[in-house]
């Protein structure tokens, strides 16, 4: 098999643009967010990258995100900043979702998270566009991914977590190379501070969407359904929405597959999870609202999604709306039991983020929002090995004569 | 691709037979250690499987563990309990462990260590063969895999710990559906009382190779690095060793790939890696023996590789003799240091047992054993993430003025 680490391959970005507003900016710069403040997108010459290659022959490489080469931005080969991005895999989990119902595993991916896809693009295209400093707000896993990615090629990573981050990803953070701070404030309190430093020259600002080139890495998700579903996507997604760069990053993937003839027009209903204690896109959903306001005072379990403000709020909605899906809200209670149903029924351990798919679709079938029988795809965005499990272990004398038929 | 989790295969199982003595055992029983209280070991017909199928097939099929199915017992695809076996990446870490050397990643395997191989074989056969109650001694990610796998089709499970287990061992074990005691001893002293029970009928045994399938699962790292190298496989492999399944395995993989022509005569050199607070196999290969006594006192950081009685302690030493290899201890200060550097400079949080084995590349090294440009595999065999970090994250207060020049 080819390998897509060493393999040059053509590259067929044109142009970024507003998201927004459609101005268009110049491939090969650094850049932040478009001049009214919204996220940048990467556009491809679709027609010429048709031309050059199919989707078999994608499909005949080794199952890495790097097989999607030539709808990725990165031009030069040796600007690869690898962990390992293997393809993760689609699991059944018949007893706790029923059948149908699929969970993409990206607790595989390195550093146990999907912030692994965003980050490893991000941290490539700055790797080429010779940035040499970064600092990021972050919950915890893309800090975990930033610092893994850019101490492998020595760029210096500063990381701002507000003071509810999980332990174990602040740690996580430090370990792999980076210098992580703890603020006594939400994530986009952080993101300000990143801000503030960027503006003054101090270093790059990789907050969500704020550069281009995550939601690029993100897209790969949306590529490789459509290569595991052979090419005819599923008929419902559930994605546990914070920053929303995954579903934003699938619905841009899914347009690109189209405009290359490689899928249909017909798209999965797309289901945006949020928490109940932090739910700004549901409630601009359900009011029918275009942008988002700050959820305040958020707060739930499931850190991943505790984002009170996303930048890129209106193409999540778009994306939702376009799709027919929906923005579910959820219960840490129901977050938990989905998570503790999954572990038990199916041994598969999912993180809460992940656990919080579970909950929504079981809302969503008692709604009649999804039909028995149709295919489900719920993500698991990270490793249930990064959250705290109840304590477990009764205590055995081997020394005293057990009584074996109590355990 | 072809789905190797719904696709029908030949099984080309004879028989079964005692490592030791080499007297035979019928396929399609249940067996646990041989009548001389050894390991057994499953035999094929590998001229017919030779003749059915060959290399380049294997090659086309799904990447995951099951592609191998035609080297594995599993007679009924029904009977496979899979969780997605992926086949892991193999990762260079330049700035920690030089050119050439690179990380089979097994932490990316269902409940994060190189466990699931092992116990999804041996699972998915005790499901074959009728067994609906297991038990298991454990340092901890065997008992989480075979929890994870034995939940997921309903056999019930009773795991016992040595008291030092890792907490998120533990805990992880019980969420995933099975029951688990804390013994105050080592885990050979859990195992005795396993191997009680099972005496009395109350269980089936599933201790390191005293069931003859876990080394069918180990077995497939050697496939895939075979693979992987494209049939020509590394000069040197360093593998953390504790019960020493995957050595023996991939020995055992790299003779029948030889049988059935795909690879050639030449062997990697086996490095046995162990603790310098418990090195039984080291021990005995310094002092020419063919079994290794028990080591006393065990204790180290390395809580997989903290084995101080081998049941397959002959076949370790003969397959690490026969290839020109050496047994090694590390200090667990080496091991951490290890672990340290390829965190921060090469971005990969590796186990404990995975830092044991770059601590011991660079003994061998340093003794000469290894030479500049050889290719050399290091095993980490589990994600680094169930593993203590040391404390990070300074407080940063954004209600004061923030000197941002410090960050």
């Amino acid at each position: 098999m080819t390998d897509n680490l060493s393999a040059n391959r053509a590259n067929f970005v044109t142009h970024l643009e507003c998201a927004m507003t459609g101005e268009r900016y110049e491939a090969g710069r650094l850049h932040g967010l478009s001049r009214v403040g919204r996220p940048l997108l990467v556009r491809y010459d679709l027609a010429a990258l048709g031309a050059s290659i199919d989707r078999d022959a994608i499909a005949a490489r080794a199952p890495d995100l790097w097989r999607w080469r030539e709808l990725l931005p990165v031009v030069n080969t040796a600007n690869i900043v690898s962990l390992g991005e293997i393809e993760t895999p689609l699991i059944a989990i018949p007893r706790s979702g029923g059948k149908g119902v699929l969970v993409k595993d990206e607790g595989r991916l390195p550093t146990g998270s999907f912030k692994a896809r965003g980050l490893v693009m991000a941290v490539s295209m700055a790797k080429e566009l010779g940035v040499t400093r970064i600092a990021m707000p972050t919950n915890g896993n893309a800090g975990a991914a930033l610092a893994a990615y850019a101490s492998r090629c020595g760029i210096e990573t500063i990381v701002l977590c507000p003071e509810e981050t999980p332990e174990i990803n602040v740690r996580e953070i430090a370990a792999q190379g980076a210098r992580v701070w703890r603020v006594n404030g939400q994530i986009d309190e952080c993101g300000a501070i990143v801000g503030k430093g960027a503006a003054e020259g101090r270093w790059f600002d990789f907050s969500t969407l704020k550069e281009p080139y995550r939601i690029e890495g993100k897209k790969t998700m949306g590529l490789e359904l459509a290569l595991q579903f052979g090419w005819d996507l599923p008929d419902a997604i559930f994605y546990p929405t914070g920053g929303g760069t995954g579903l934003i990053g699938m619905w841009k993937a899914f347009d690109e597959l189209e405009k290359l003839g490689w899928i249909g027009s017909k798209r999965p209903r797309m289901y945006a999870v949020q928490a109940e204690g932090c739910a700004p896109m549901v409630r601009a959903f359900e009011q029918g609202l275009e942008h988002a306001e700050r959820w305040e005072n958020a707060a739930t379990v499931a850190a991943g999604i505790r984002v009170p403000k996303a930048v890129g709020d209106f193409l999540i909605l778009r994306a939702v709306r376009q799709s027919g899906g929906r923005a579910l809200a959820v219960s840490d209670a129901e977050i938990l039991r989905a998570v503790d149903d999954t572990a038990r029924q199916d041994g598969l351990l999912m993180c809460p983020e992940g656990g919080a798919t579970l909950a929504a679709l079981r809302k969503a079938r008692a709604e009649g929002l999804v039909a028995e029988g149709e295919r489900v795809v719920l993500f698991n965005c990270a490793t249930g090995l990064k959250y705290p499990m109840p304590m477990a272990g009764e205590p055995l004398d081997r020394t005293k004569e057990i009584d074996l038929s109590r355990l």
